[in-house]
């Protein structure tokens, strides 16, 4: 059981986020990262003093709890490993966040704080295409791959992880439609076009392929991902049921 | 950590496998089950000698497993456990399969010695849409999911796991592409279709949800994305690169 801890190619280059920048690269994490001000206002509950070391104290928490999933899976990971990594006490990490679930979920929660919107290039397929690429870019950079892959790696162990996960992408998703919004706008598609359908279409051969059936994905692959969809969505496959 | 060893909805329910027909009921692994006396042929290596005794342990080995990695996910999966739940001794197991990657591994081999064919139904699209629907059916069944849950969350974890899923659906999808080559010789698709990339985009919306976005799936679902896959594949976005 050499390599119980990896997905190797996936998490294993994690280990040790202190030699990460602090903000990490995750394109789906931007948080504001450490010393963020404003994560006081969106904080898990218990964390209620706004901005400066509250907002560390998370960031440190929640860098913790990534490199401790990329190293032991969620199975492995204890309170003992954050606190040791965080240099946050184990009295004032239950006192907080009540346990390691509400940590995971608490740092997903972070990853969906930032202010990342999606591509505008005044085309539907251009805009499309632009959000099949930077999935491709993200989840075949190590360091950004990281953290998504750990949660996605957690929700299959922890419920509340899931949720978490769930609420990220619906959130993330939304933000995302956008692209169709303003396609209707354009005359583009139509007005009963399913946005939500249209956008998890682009990104669902990319993501299977990293995830499920561990294949390689490229820029090639986001093109065709992309034109799919907008063909689809021209022929009318997405019209809302 | 109360749901420490969960995805509660999708594999908490196999726990105690005992309870399960020996041959599960899962789409994704139809295998012929205890006493499949073909199984030797195919067998990991370590398990030569064919047919029956041989056949049953390695079935008996391959539902401790999966209810292994249901219960306490890849990194909470030992020997001992696997040794418990089969009645095959420890020394048995790792002598045939090395140690716990080699017994998920030929686990997941196990999931594709089965018969399956893609569905003929006389079009591209009514094949499409039953190939999504047979992926709804499999993975809103929580009996049958539960197999192909724990690779795909054992995938994670394990590098080794990660390559025998890779194979399993490398395999499983070139069974699929029957359906597109069919739909070429009726003159559905053109030639210069990638058979591939149209198969794995009718199928990936459909586990982007289950096992991402953690969303529910469902059969008009399945329908509208076998549809946008044959529009998109009409209008050529398939087309070889």
């Amino acid at each position: 059981m050499t390599d119980k801890r990896v997905a190797a190619g996936q998490s294993g280059r994690v280990r040790g986020t202190e030699q990460r920048a602090p903000e990490g690269k995750e394109r789906l994490s931007r948080s504001g990262g450490d010393g963020d001000e404003s994560a006081g206002a969106t904080a898990a509950p218990g964390t209620r003093r706004p901005g400066g070391r509250t907002a560390r104290t998370r960031a440190a928490v929640r860098d913790a709890v990534l490199s401790g999933l990329a190293d032991h899976g969620y199975p492995g990971l204890t309170v003992e490993y954050v606190a040791d990594h965080s240099g946050v006490h184990k009295t004032t990490l239950y006192r907080r966040w009540g346990g390691l679930e509400g940590m995971v979920a608490d740092a997903l929660d972070m990853a969906g704080e930032d202010t990342w919107t999606a591509p505008d290039t005044g085309s539907l397929e251009g805009d499309l295409r632009e959000l099949a690429r930077e999935v491709v870019d993200s989840f075949t950079d190590e360091v950004a791959a990281a953290a998504p892959t750990a949660f996605i790696a957690a929700a299959f162990q922890s419920e509340r992880a899931a949720k978490a996960l769930h609420a990220f992408y619906a959130e993330r998703f939304s933000r995302c439609e956008a692209v169709v919004a303003r396609a209707v706008e354009r005359g583009e598609a139509a007005p009963d076009i399913d946005p939500a359908a249209l956008v998890r279409a682009v990104t669902a051969p990319l993501l299977l392929r990293v995830f499920i059936t561990r294949e390689p994905i490229d820029t090639a692959l986001a093109d065709q991902s992309a034109a799919a969809a907008v063909a689809a969505a021209r022929a009318g496959a997405f019209t809302r049921r």
